[in-house]
């Protein structure tokens, strides 16, 4: 298959490559680094992203800031950077990927744990990442020709966990290749409306 | 307790007025009714609202405009009229309110039902509704001193099934008055970080 990522050089990213690079012809793109630069945050990035690229088989997205911070002194500019890049950024790429996405092809995006395991400073990540899971299950019903969406929901990675362990005590962390296990089930197999949660 | 009622002119706000009002002091706002005028989607008014209304026992919202329409055909702005004003609409009245909010006090927000139930032409209400349920979640582990934070989840209102019914096959709406006493039990309760479901 023809495989558009987005967010190949973060660590979920590597690991998508490691995990579906043998089997597939990957396509990398990035904000600033792979084989195309885009900016999910701008539908005209997405759609020259799109013109270059061509129809594909299937759409991963693996890339979004959100700001981790305390409630009580977030802003509301604070607030609406994962809004802005996690959720409205793979919106942007699902919007527009649809038109080059050959029947059958699925998208598969990123949300995360914190949907439902809520912390201290993870507001905004608990409301991007419950979004992105409402926004597949939204898409899900009306893509057609067997066209499909699933979001992968991964804990911490191991990899990160020295960066944001401590800010969700308690946690058993996840390594990045048993993560990238649920973007192969999501462009491989035939399941849609899915988030593949891996904790 | 004196309870701040943003949307009360709606059918669910005059809903909520009919269970809460005979034993609460409900202060109605609204884009362009009630007491009070405010515009959620800025920051400013939902703070020039605050200091007029000053400290509250409670804070509702049950307002938020969202597109209706197919996926295939959405633009982006269509795609973000719910996202800027039912989803930050509502974080700004909470991230404004927290600092006007007695102790034990709640906000309660407004999702709905098509976060789990999603039918063609919803994609924006499917990620709307399923964001403001995550971001009470996480709100919900953050306030402090017994402030608590809550959602109501409607189905498709009975007094608005003329209206969206054909949208929704197979769905049996529900009376505004049946949801008005899920706001009752965010107020008068104990409970935060829950989503209360009328379907």
């Amino acid at each position: 298959m023809k495989v558009l990522l987005v967010g190949a050089s973060g660590t979920i990213g590597k690991a998508i490559i490691a995990e579906l690079g043998q089997q597939h012809e990957i396509i990398t793109a990035g904000k600033s680094s792979g084989q195309h630069n885009v900016d999910l945050t701008s539908v005209q990035s997405v759609e020259n992203l799109f013109n270059q690229v061509g129809k594909v088989d299937a759409i991963i997205a693996a890339a979004g800031n959100v700001h981790w911070g305390s409630f009580k002194d977030m802003t509301a500019d604070e607030f609406k950077i994962g809004i802005n890049e996690k959720l409205l950024g793979q919106v942007n790429l699902t919007l527009v990927g649809q038109k080059f996405l050959n029947e059958g092809g699925s998208i598969t995006l990123t949300s995360g744990s914190l949907s439902h395991d809520p912390h201290r400073g993870g507001a905004s990540f608990t409301t991007v990442n419950s979004s992105v899971d409402g926004f597949i299950r939204g898409v899900s019903v009306e893509l057609e020709g067997g066209r499909r969406i699933n979001s992968v929901s991964p804990n911490v990675l191991e990899e990160s966990w020295h960066l944001y362990g401590l800010g969700v005590p308690g946690t058993t962390p996840v390594p990045a290749a048993l993560v990238a296990k649920a973007y192969r089930k999501s462009v491989e197999g035939h399941q849609t409306g899915q988030t593949y949660q891996v904790w």
